[in-house]
């Protein structure tokens, strides 16, 4: 017998093996692709997200955006995780007052302490943006980073939502996990530019996002670095270093990142302002709210609301392009818990 | 005759063949790892870093080191490229007051800016930080941040270092270049913290060094997002936003990045209390200086220098474990351009 057509016929077969285990691998991909996002249901916001990725990340394409250049920027309270009844770092804030009351007897009679420790919500918040100033470089200062972030994280693990009954770190938007998932997949960095502060999150992020401490941008205070015992530490100091809102996130993103989005997710008028830089610029650019109208499911608010009020940036949506999500319409899920 | 041996045949050379590869690949692997840096001469400098590297990349081994916690931080100023005779952002900003000066006749008379336009280091010197601070302000704000970079990269493109007649960024240290590839090759992420102005780095730092505009922290001054003419832009202010130098370097690492740096590497007492943060750690750390000891190559200085100073921080290398590089020794290569 000649080996020579069973060389053939084996190469042939390998061939075939090869050839066979490309198309799988393609149709694989394929599926992911259109799987990517299975908490969105089928609709403009869901198709808007894909076409601009599609968009970016086609080579050659007109829009086509280079890996390095393709930022993405997400507030976090109300866009990536649950901020009602209240921020969850004011509830962190309440609960530490009360922890160090004791050693603060000059708290009764003080507000905004009195009221806390009255649980008198309506007290706090009638203390204003000085109040809750106050009340953080009560609780977030004068200790160092390290004891901070310690603070924090063990906080988080103890607490839970009064009506979800779940740690904080489960009121995450599953949808919204996809989307961070969905971009980094297709080459995007992805950030988070909160006005939270930046150590309140910075130690559970990389967990529950996938977002590193070092994407991490939020407000913060100042820090002195000195030495305790001989022992290096960064003390935080009761003196306010950035507030990251408002359009104070443009410049938060400039300082940090040093280059200009081109996505931007938001849900509230504190994010306006990252939304119209990252969307002001001339090349490829996405901008999207989330909009919380599902009671049901999470809360529904926008224009009246304590915290996340959405009132301008809603309006000046369709202007703007904005792609606008109604979590009760678009979200299959909201909660990684909800069943699917 | 029987087909099986020939399919043997074929399979045992294909094996061969992998095994070939397998083996040629580990061989340009090994040779790469032992050409890593081919600018440093064999010596204690050289195999600090190597076994550095080695040992926090060892799966399983007592100093292993996952690579998201791989943080590398940079001096720039003497540490990546050259600092004498003067700072090169000193230089760039006599430049500016020069060519500013005719929309300024009252600089004419009042200092800095005369001793600037009189061509007299010494009375520029002589009026201290404050001096320099103000001149600073007056070259460096009340442009947008894109109108700043692209100010910045014009005069890079058309300024040559006095004495070897070349641009600016071609006076990096190639050995500099080698290690910050190196250690990227071994999964660090590689960081400058310098006391330079952030902006003025960021147009250049990916092309000259590989690291990417979101990883360079420095000094900074406040900015300002407001529309003009209906368009957002970053106005820069004149007002001193963050001093990135001596304690302020722990601070800037932790503001921005968020993780303590495992490696970090300088030239001056300015980096004296970066290295000391770094080095301070209880898990594996590594801290390097450049001693400038070249003046045929490049220039011999320390103590006495008014850039780059470098007296505490030389004294207690040995105490705190700190690689000392002797530029004339550990270098075969200064330059690029130099021949190797």
């Amino acid at each position: 017998m000649n080996p020579l057509p069973t060389i053939r016929l084996i190469l042939k077969s390998f061939l075939s093996l090869l050839w066979f285990l490309f198309l799988s691998l393609a149709a694989v991909a394929n599926a992911r692709d259109t799987d990517s996002l299975p908490s969105w249901n089928s609709g403009p916001a869901k198709s808007a997200i894909v076409q601009f990725v599609k968009d970016v990340t086609k080579k050659g394409g007109p829009d086509f955006v280079p890996p390095a250049e393709r930022i993405a920027t997400f507030d976090n309270d109300g866009t990536l995780w649950c901020e009602q009844p209240m921020y969850v770092q004011l509830a962190f804030a309440l609960d530490r007052v009360k922890a160090e009351a004791p050693a603060h007897p000059e708290w009764k009679t003080t507000e905004p302490f009195k009221s806390v420790l009255a649980d008198d919500m309506k007290g706090v918040m009638a203390s204003g943006e000085k109040g809750l100033v106050e009340m953080i470089m009560a609780t977030h200062t004068g200790m160092t980073v390290e004891e901070f972030n310690q603070i924090a994280k063990y906080w988080l693990s103890l607490s839970k939502h009064p009506r979800f009954n779940r740690p904080y770190t489960e009121l995450v938007y599953q949808p919204m996990l996809e989307l961070l998932a969905f971009l980094r997949a297709n080459g995007f960095k992805t950030y988070i530019v909160s006005g939270g502060g930046v150590e309140f999150m910075r130690p559970w992020t990389e967990k529950v996002y996938g977002v590193p401490p070092e994407q991490v941008i939020g407000s913060s205070i100042k820090m002195k670095y000195e030495l305790v015992d001989g022992k290096p530490v960064l003390m935080r100091l009761p003196e306010i270093d950035f507030i990251d809102d408002k359009d104070g996130k443009p410049v938060g993103i400039q300082k940090f990142i040093g280059r200009r989005p081109i996505a931007a997710f938001g849900n509230s008028d504190g994010d306006y302002q990252m939304l119209q830089w990252t969307t002001g610029n001339n090349g490829p650019h996405f901008g999207l709210l989330v909009h919380h109208t599902d009671a049901k499911r999470e809360y529904a608010y926008d224009r009246d609301s304590a915290f996340g009020r959405l009132d301008k940036a809603l309006d000046e949506a369709p202007k703007n392009g904005w792609t606008v999500v109604d979590m009760k319409k678009d979200w299959k899920r909201v909660f990684p818990f909800d069943k699917p």
